[in-house]
């Protein structure tokens, strides 16, 4: 049986952090989707084209990986694409706590998919797209964070 | 590739709960190890046979998992099994920290073996081997919370 | 002397999880009263008639509940209603911190007033009210976790 | 209805931070029997018998406190005594995701017995009888933090 | 070698709490420069001016300090002002989170800057600007929790 | 004014992670006291003598440090050696909780004595001496976690 595992997330933009779990997902599952939310609440830096680009790039060493946007429940995108398993990297107490709100919310709504926590590098636990961001907009350099062409897009972005 | 993952921990006694992470873990792996420590800092309650044998009776209609006592390093035990996956159950943040250390030091002690984390089913959340113990002890039902046998030697343990 | 207990939320909208802590506060005080923030920063999916009039339909069978809307200090809201305690659901840790500060503040504001947490049903757990309002959003079942009439209004809301 | 609350605990020995939870669950019952487990797992500093006679003490004017010994499960002495409510104190996270585990478990073993979870006085907020004990048995000053007459105990125990 | 320290924030505004850290860090440096982000995501209530002004009434008794505005990156700043210490107050664990995430982003940006977390008073520990903003704007009192010319501008900004 | 601060713990045996911790304190104060607990509840691996013949190899290059043992309250040691600074390294929020509440009792006996936290290097945050015991006592490498001093004595140790 094929095993197919989800990783979701905004991705506004990928970070090393990210890129890590991925190829982590990898040793898990025979293919790993990366699934972009279009819709992330707030408005995002970069737009869902732009996100999936960032991630085409920075995985395309990486075998077995499909990125793909999805615009609804994570339940119904399991079963479309017949994936078994969530993946979602955990740094942080307060990432748990809403990690393990979904992944019970998740099961109640796709009772056989199975979320699976893991854990980054850790020299990568502390990033966060939103850090990442933070920096950049203030001119630091964020060359260990994310890949040189999201840097780029980022200096780009910010430097208007 | 076979993937096989090893689901560690002293089991003093099997709860529905490691029960429902073991089948759980199966849909992560061709095979699941059920490695229990012989060693386990304070005294037992049950003795390492009575451990085993209770997981094998709790298991017996679980396909693909085998389950062995093991004594030492638990990044040793993966290599000679030929593991490359560490299942835990994670049900609360206290679990959630030091797991998060455990995870960080076999990654140090076995590069290639990544440890995953999953969420039992949420009746079984509060479950805890030294709880069942507790409860036991002062006469309380265990039925919903273990396999009848095991019920049986915990009455069989207290009442003498 | 009569016990009368607040327990304050903006409830947008009402759910199961709300329900079992409005049953569970009529075990510790003669009379309940639900207060519904008018206000509460982000605009709500629900008009306060709205989430007043789900809250009136849901607690309809329970006795003793009574339900208000309120704008302001809850100290003061206490004080004009003479109620000697409020209640709050405690799910996660997040919650805990958060709820801890809140009732620190009130009783510096109201020194008589005495803050209880009360642990949610486990199945209701891991419900919100925003994450009801995803699931709803993108179409996915919400017959567990809220009332009829609010299942249908939300459905109403964001078949639009 | 006569409510009825337990407070239990080891109180070895109590502290002004358990007085100050009994004196706050006199506003949520008619009736507050404060449990003193006999068998507290490692080997007490004070006796069962001295430990009730401190809490008598500094319970003395509160009223509609009763004190007890109890060895058992918390759920038989509730149905024994017939109370609603069990009463425990909340300081920090830690604290709460054992009590959480623990009010589950009692609600498995008597659905009708709630725990509130109430906060002390925050000046109490870093108080437990282990860190009392501690400072004690090295000349430190308790006086903030025990009755006068614990204190003398403490000082004749450790000057010993 | 003198030994200066800075202490960022929004203060939005300045409460007791934040005055407690500034006292507690002039232990620990020659100098402590508070300095007030500019720009902080959400609109602040007061001006980025009336936040150094109360910022420099409330701190006027206390010696080496010295109040700035800065835009831009912590790391920066103080290679600019020569400061070899962050200092910031810790109350929860969710501040707890955030605040390690930042310290070791900043020490990334700056290996020489060492961050410290320091406890607040404890009576001020359930104090937050926007608590305080919520009081007041429902019309509690905030004496307690700000000095009195923030009170004023308080009610001058809500009374309006 | 010298500000002098004390490193307080039980070394059993001193970890990298301390040693890291030492040399990050040397930014706050012009003198660091490591101050080794003769009497740490459990037995301890090592003796008194051997863990400062530990500390003192591994801090031998680290200018301004002085080792000493310490039995009796902290909060008597800072008086007796005037320091005004205690120093703890920050891992995880279950340190940070026994941390806060540490620190609060020890401001609570020694009003003037400073708390702060610092956070180690990432690459030690999953040390523990308790961790590293467990990997020695099965004969895992812990060359990267000790001084080559101490982890010779782990080896004595443990293949006796």
């Amino acid at each position: 049986m094929t095993r197919i595992a989800i990783y979701p997330g905004s991705f506004d933009p990928v970070t090393r952090g990210h890129e890590d779990i991925i190829r982590r997902s990898t040793r898990l599952a025979d293919r790993v989707i990366v699934a972009v939310a279009e819709n992330i609440g707030k408005a995002p830096l970069f737009t869902i084209d732009e996100r999936l680009a960032f991630l085409r790039t920075a995985t395309a060493d990486i075998p077995d990986v499909t990125v793909q946007a999805f615009d609804g429940l994570l339940a119904d995108l399991a079963r479309s694409v017949s994936a078994s398993v969530v993946v979602r990297g955990l740094r942080a107490v307060s990432d748990f706590e809403y990690e393990f709100q979904m992944a019970l919310m998740n099961r109640q709504l796709h009772a056989d998919l199975e979320t699976v926590f893991l854990v980054p590098g850790l020299e990568l636990t502390f990033l966060s797209s939103s850090l990442v961001k933070e920096v950049a907009r203030f001119g630091g350099d964020v060359t260990p964070f994310v890949h040189p062409e999201v840097r780029a897009a980022l200096q780009a972005k910010f430097s208007a």
